[in-house]
């Protein structure tokens, strides 16, 4: 960096669980005003954080896409971010500021902490918190994620059923995240923990394929982006609208 | 409701953590269009909810404040949200939409329940998910709320020490909401657990008054909307930026 020059922001920046219009205001406008925008995309078809802010991107904007393999039990691949994280600095050091767009919240399961740690101690980074795949669930089911002295228990669906199953009896409430090829397994495991009349299942939320319907007539196949949501609070005013 | 008339729709609305710029573009959309507007008050002082979505109300819009004393423990006034629903019910029978203001996410700790499960049976409810408290406390910590395989618990600061204790002990992540007049207890609990080096505490995050800092150097006097997040796990991507 040359004498006097200031160097850029690292903008982590939340989009929200599926639908553009859930994005914030904040998020729209510095993806509108980015010169360079970052995102994570699998390494076939398209990057749904990059799907969602399209229409805010400018044409010429420089982007950097983070192509990691979408498996979901695999260590995140430490070579895609360390390769991005340079590629970002340097437009840093030359004092341009990126936008890299995460999925949901950055901060919730998000990716962006690889950019994060890499970057954070040479460069200014802000992060702008973003709608929750989790909270998109809840709209979509109607249904309260958690309410007045309730306990809730966010669990990925890749742990074994032996840790599950006493976190799950342990919570008023519980969202199991990153369903995907675990359903069937899972869906057996709420069966036998006799909890399928508050269970829920919920995918794509927000998006115009969004499917929410109680857990015993969820499909076969779920997709990566999809949760169970159990309830076992026994309170009027958390009924299920399901 | 008259013959071919149709009713209107009931919105619950997040407006997100407080900074105006964290509510989502659908949120700005229904409140700028809304003729109708209500929103949770303390019995002093202003509303949050309605403070932060100020700049979008309509000058001219009807405004349903729902008075409900701010005492933490105590159970919300039922009777408030049984008066805010009958007077709601008979804009929605005119035909009126109603967008109600919820601060964070209307489903997370919200109160628009006790408005829905009132209100559901009769007329149609659409629900706008927004941006958690919670996830505005970890952007401004600059902390993973929870990563990869990690397991999160979000925790009642009310609930006693003997609950609290062994949950927080459980999990990879723990976010301890409503903080408030409870600070010191449970900043004296999370030092007998060890846990002090993992802990951060963040007053009013999204705010221009937020303050986020180490638990050890929280101050005396919480106010309710206020957080404590533990982070247990020895990841060196997630470490704290604190």
């Amino acid at each position: 960096m040359g004498a006097g020059q200031v160097s850029g922001t690292l903008h982590g920046v939340g989009v929200g669980p599926g639908d553009p219009e859930l994005m914030t205001l904040k998020a729209h406008r510095l993806i509108r005003a980015a010169r360079v925008v970052a995102y994570p995309a699998p390494d076939s078809g398209e990057s749904l954080a990059r799907a969602i802010a399209a229409e805010a991107i400018a044409p010429d904007a420089v982007e950097i896409p983070m192509i990691v393999p979408m498996r979901p039990d695999r260590f995140p691949a430490q070579e895609v971010y360390a390769a991005a994280a340079e590629r970002i600095a340097g437009h840093l050091g030359r004092g341009e500021d990126v936008v890299t767009l995460c999925e949901g919240d950055p901060l919730f399961y998000g990716s962006f902490m690889y950019l994060h740690a890499r970057l954070a101690g040479q460069f200014r980074v802000e992060i702008v918190p973003g709608v929750a795949s989790l909270a998109a669930c809840a709209s979509a089911l109607g249904r309260a994620l958690v309410a007045r002295s309730g306990v809730l228990s966010v669990l990925p669906g890749t742990l074994p059923d032996a840790e599950l199953a006493p976190r799950i009896m342990a919570a008023d409430s519980v969202a199991i995240m990153k369903v995907g090829r675990h359903l069937p397994r899972l869906r057996a495991l709420i069966d036998r923990l006799e909890l399928m009349p508050g269970a829920a299942y919920v995918a794509r939320a927000s998006l115009p394929e969004a499917h929410a319907c109680p857990l015993v007539e969820a499909p076969q196949e779920a997709p990566y982006f999809s949760m169970i949501l159990i309830t076992r609070v026994e309170d009027p005013w958390l009924r299920p609208s399901l």
